[in-house]
């Protein structure tokens, strides 16, 4: 289990890609439009991510930013082994948004633990 | 510039940790009071922490507990050079919470950069 990226709810990917990448000197090794949502993928030290994430039509993102705000919105794990991290995380009463493993972005395997189990923080767990 | 740790607000940081361990395989490399909070970090994988805060006597992280719940409070980068860092912050007309880099937990310097220059994401410099 490794840390993979912050994903961030935005309403302007473009520019807080511009921002980050001046500021940071990340770099923008993937993007795309996916499940309704502008995301961009920014680099900062090898195989680790900023997700920024925009909605384009509605949605989950769309929900938060009109709930919180821009900002961080989850965090990311990395497993090599996706199905089993769900069972050690069944097995220890962990509850899950998703049961099983689902097609994320950027082609990943991604699944979510619901944060009432997780000290708030809403964690992703993916597997590239 | 890489990616340090997720800062976490939390009303019980020795439970939280606990369930990550168990969760994520974590370890616990230091833990301190300081500065009003009980800091537990959590290594997930090398040099890549959760850093837990729990407040003890009040301050920043009670406020932001009562306004907002627990839950991830920011994402700190590490460079190997903060005042240079916060200089290229500077020349990009980002707002510093910090203009100077200031002792942290764990004996490190750090700086915090203001969220409305950054998408509404809590930013931490940090050097170790």
């Amino acid at each position: 289990m490794r840390f993979d990226h912050v994903g961030v709810a935005t309403r302007d990917a473009a520019d807080l890609a511009d921002r980050f990448c001046g500021l940071l000197g990340a770099t923008i090794p993937h993007e795309e439009t996916f499940d309704g949502m502008r995301i961009v993928f920014l680099e900062l030290d090898e195989g680790r991510y900023f997700e920024l994430l925009e909605p384009v039509a509605g949605g989950t993102i769309a929900d938060y930013l009109d709930r919180e705000g821009a900002g961080i919105h989850h965090v990311a794990l990395a497993t090599d082994d996706l199905p089993a991290a769900l069972d050690r995380a069944r097995d220890r009463d962990v509850d899950l948004v998703d049961e099983e493993p689902r097609p994320g972005a950027w082609g990943h395997d991604v699944a979510f633990l619901h944060p009432r189990s997780t000290g708030g923080v809403l964690v992703e767990f993916v597997e590239h």
